[in-house]
This record gives C-alpha cells, structure tokens and sequence, in this order.
C-alpha cells in the first residue's frame, strides 16, 4: 500500500485494507469498531449517525441524480441501522463553472427526497475549487436518527432467512450505460430511492435480526461483511435473486456479475423463519417493496456460498478490482 | 448567477447569495434558517450539528494540515455555538496516486487533534476518485455536540464588549505563503486548532452573548453578520486589534486587509460589559487565549464601522471577491 488506487474506494477487499490498516488504526475510537452503517451514540434518547461522501459520475443518470442519491444513500443507511432518520447535513463541494442551473436541479431533487423521507436538512456548507480541481460537484451528506431497534449480525441465527426488497443491479447498470453512452435502449433506471417508509414498519417485527442496504459492491459484499461479522455462513440461490431481464442482458454483455453490482433503492434483511411472512407482506404492500423476494438462508459455517440455477455451488469472495468505480 | 465561481466559496457576499437564492429555496427547514454555524436538534437531551467540508490547498502548511483543521473547525463551530463537541464523522474523497504516507500522517493528525478536543470519530467514509478528479484530499467533518448554553446575536444589547480571543490572520498568512513558497521566513504559522478547552468554561460566565470562529472572511465578516442578525451596530478600534507584525508586513506586501483574513483557532466574543473582566481572566489563564483582547463594542444602529489608527472611521462591508480561495 503506497498510493491510493481506485480500488480502494471499491467497497471490496483494498477499501477494507484501507480502512483496518490505516483509519481505525489511528482512529482509535470504540463506538467505530462495529463498522456498520450507523454508529450508536450514547445520550438520553439513543441517536445513530452516518456519514456518506458522492461522488457519482455521471451526475445526472436515468432514475436520479447525484442529489437524490445523497439523500437516499444516507436516510437509507440510518434505516437499515433500526434508526429512523430525522436530520439530514450536507456539504459541497462545487467546481467552479458548474452551470447553476444544474446545481439547482441536484438540489431541488434533495429537498424532494428529504421531504419523501421525513428528513430535516438542517446544516450545511459550500465550498469551491478550481476548474479541475473537482468533477463539477461532490456532496456528502451526514445522518442523524432516533434509534428505535438494535440490529446487529450477531442476532442471526442458523436457519435464518435472507430477504431482497426486489430487483438487484438496476443502479448499476443505470450508471454503466448513462456513463458509457451505449446506444442500447433497455429502458433500465437507478433505484435510487428512501427506503424509510418501507423499512421503519419492520421495526416492530420481533424476529428482525439485522438489515444492510447493498450499495458499493452490491448483495454478495453485504453478505459476506454479514457472514464475517455473525461467525454464520449465508447459502443463496441463484434462481431466487430477483435480476431484471435487460440487466441480466447487460450483465453478460459487459462481463459483470448482477450480485456484485450497486443498489441504491434496496435492502437485504435478515429474519427468523419464523417472522419471514410477517416481513414479506409488508413489503409486499408498499410499491418499493412488491418484488421483494427470499433468496436465501442463514447456515452454519462460515463465508456465502451460492447455488447456482445448473445446481453447483460457488463461493463469493470479496471483488479485489472495482468493475464501476464512482458509482455512489 | 449562470455558474459557479470560485467566490462562490468565499464566505462573503457570492455565498450568501448562492446560499439565500438557492440552497435555502429549497431547503425549506426551519431549522436550517438561523444561519448559525451548528443548528440545535430538538430530542430529549438537545445536540448541536454542524457540517464542513475542507478543501485547503496546500494540504500541509505551517502550523497543520487538512487533517488538524478538519477536527479543529468543526470542533469550533460546536464550541461557539454554546454545545459541548462529543462526536464526528468523517468523510473521505481521495484522489487516485496520493501517497498512502500522506493520507496516514493527515489520519494521524485528525486522531491527535480529536483527543485534544474530547472528541470521538463515530463515523467514517472514503471514496476514491480518478486521478485529476480531486485535488489530493477532500474531507467532510460534520460534528453533533450536547448543547449547554443558548447563544444567539439577538442576546446582544448596546454596550457590550467585543473580544476576540488572541492574534488575528496568522492562518490565512501561513496559508498564503505555503501557497506562494514566498523566499521570505516569516515564521508565522497557522493557528489551527480546537478550542473547545479554552471555550467551554465561558458557557458558565452569566453575560456571555454569542461566539463566533472567524474562519472565511476573517473577523470583519463574522461581525457584519452579527450585526445583521442583531440588528445592532459594531464599533472596532483599528489599534486594540492584536496583529502580529509579520502578518501586517505581509499583508501590506501582497494587500490583504488581516481583519478579513482566515483564522482557524480564534473566536470573537460578544459578553456584557459586567462579565468582560470575567470572559477575559478565562481566556487569559489558558495557552489558545492568552492574547485575548477587548477590539470594540456593539452600539445602537447598524453594520460595522472601524475607527482607524489616525483617528477616522470607516465602514466595513462583506468582500465581494476572495482574496484567498481554498483557505480551509
């Protein structure tokens, strides 16, 4: 480790590198151990918070923008923590020459999202740097919520069963064409979306182990982040995982794999087999939620094996490269 | 406004307009309203958030680094918002090819600085970017501290004491000629640091009004806009203003005014006249504020009038221009 490679912002194996060897190195703060999305912080009413820098390229792409991904990627990591997001900061970083216009644009779509999420915007800051010296414009956003249920991978228990809010790998493959300029029409948009509406109800399910939104690295790097942190192995099945037809489509023709790709409108939830149905029809009952499916199960052992629809069984590991760099 | 221009980042008047005509056209919270630099978060025990994003160019100078001043502004915005800092995120951009020795010794600083201040990093982001994308490292600190004192300008009343806590424009001076690599050796060095140790014990002095870290824009600009959210007017003596003689030199060689220059570890405080003796035996028993002066006074009327060293009096208004982009 010498330089910064584009890797290690991937999500996969050199990000975690970065962080273990390098930040919590120095970082040396207990409440950043658990490494998942929302901290928890002590206090009369127990609050999480989450912090998120994007940096999307392109900046608009069909099904959102920059903007409305920094609002959705933040309200949904609180979300998935058992906290429900209340306010919302947000820092930019502009280039000089961004046309206002666009930044407008980017960010009447964020009070839209705050606003769909019940999300307060309540600090901010702007700063400009040269032509160059940034690609138009980088937000970050940072979350607070109410913590309502504790969630962790350690509730998880074998023979657990392993939840997707719906279709896997539309953000990416949204970002791939809209960057490349493909002349294909597959009509495939970002999920770009706050899932708090959809999410906050299952709060009250008793059998709710632990949830993750599968952004960077998509649903085989959360869970095997899952696996690693519950001590518990995680058996998926390839012919269960909602993947729309046009992304399977690109998929094959761009040599990704659909379950390592980003979401940005997507959960995957891990719960009792027992409260399976419960978390099914309430999903089911709202619209970002009607094509959630089970697509797997908790298991003894370690690591995420996933059998494949010819019926052999693969190992998923940790992606070294990034097939999509700057795809949040 | 067509686009964005490098004054758009300068504090001054280009920010307040892209902030009023834009930002807060669509952010339409109530919370984000007051302009302050942390907004209180209603909740059982009442949090301060606050949210900055540094860009410093260059990323190491004399007296710190973007690291060090990551920690110790967002720290300062808490303190002089009357909360006690407890919490920080961090959020990390990356340019592809930056030395990792770099990165590690702006971590280590940011580590440092935050014990100093008493508080703990709870949350974390990194995101890489292509090489020419970024300018080395960007870095987000949003901050959440356990309100202790209400301050607000509209406390002010008419003949209370203005003070700012020690030598002001060391930081943009420092900044300015790291930049330059001027051949001089001024030996002055950026003030950067955290002040919530020399601040905090001033949220028990009865008078105290409103504190304010003169960053962008320096001293001149927090107190037009003080004056503005007062309603009240400033009167500033050119000759009690602590300059250090280096810092006048230079700013006389390159025409910089110091009272709108940067500074990263002071704060200007507004106390009535009965507890100045009290604010000021504070700050004087402690290292960061042992230059502590009284400059001027709040007056009926309004803006800021300065009364120079010969006796004249001129009016001092928000800079259109930046003299120094990318002080912080």
């Amino acid at each position: 480790m010498k330089k910064v490679e584009i890797g290690h912002g991937s999500g996969g194996r050199l990000t975690k590198e970065l962080i273990e060897n390098l930040f919590l190195k120095h970082f040396d703060f207990p409440e950043l151990k658990s490494l998942q999305d929302s901290t928890y912080l002590p206090g009369h009413r127990k609050i999480a918070i989450t912090t998120d820098s994007y940096v999307v390229r392109p900046r608009f792409f069909p099904g959102g923008n920059i903007g409305k991904l920094a609002i959705s990627g933040t309200v949904n990591d609180l979300t998935v923590s058992g906290a429900v997001p209340k306010f919302i900061s947000a820092g930019f970083i502009l280039e000089e020459g961004l046309p206002i216009e666009e930044l407008e644009s980017i960010v009447s779509s964020m009070a839209e999202t705050a606003k769909e999420a019940g999300v307060s915007i309540v600090a901010g800051d702007t700063k400009v740097v040269e032509k160059g010296s940034c690609d138009g414009v980088y937000i970050n956003t940072t979350g607070v919520g109410y913590l309502e249920r504790e969630l962790s991978p350690e509730h998880a228990k074998p023979g657990d069963v392993i939840i997707v809010t719906g279709y896997v790998g539309d953000h990416g493959i949204a970002i791939s064409i809209a960057r490349e300029g493909f002349e294909v029409e597959t009509g495939v948009e970002s999920d770009c979306a706050p899932l708090s509406s959809l999410l906050v109800p299952l709060f009250n399910v008793e059998g709710l182990r632990w949830m993750r939104d599968p952004t960077r690295g998509g649903i085989a790097t959360v869970l095997i982040e899952f696996s690693e942190a519950s001590n518990l192995g995680v058996r998926l099945y390839q012919d269960k995982i909602p993947v729309r037809e046009q992304v399977q489509f690109v998929c094959e023709m761009l040599g990704y794999d659909p379950l390592y790709l980003a979401n940005e409108g997507k959960a995957v939830i891990v719960v009792s087999e027992e409260h399976a149905e419960e978390v099914l029809k309430i999903l089911h009952s709202h619209p970002l939620g009607k094509n959630a499916s089970v697509i797997g199960e908790v298991t003894e052992g370690e690591g995420v094996t996933l059998v494949t629809s010819v019926g052999g069984e693969r190992r998923l590991e940790l992606l070294e490269e990034d097939p999509l760099p700057r795809i949040c």
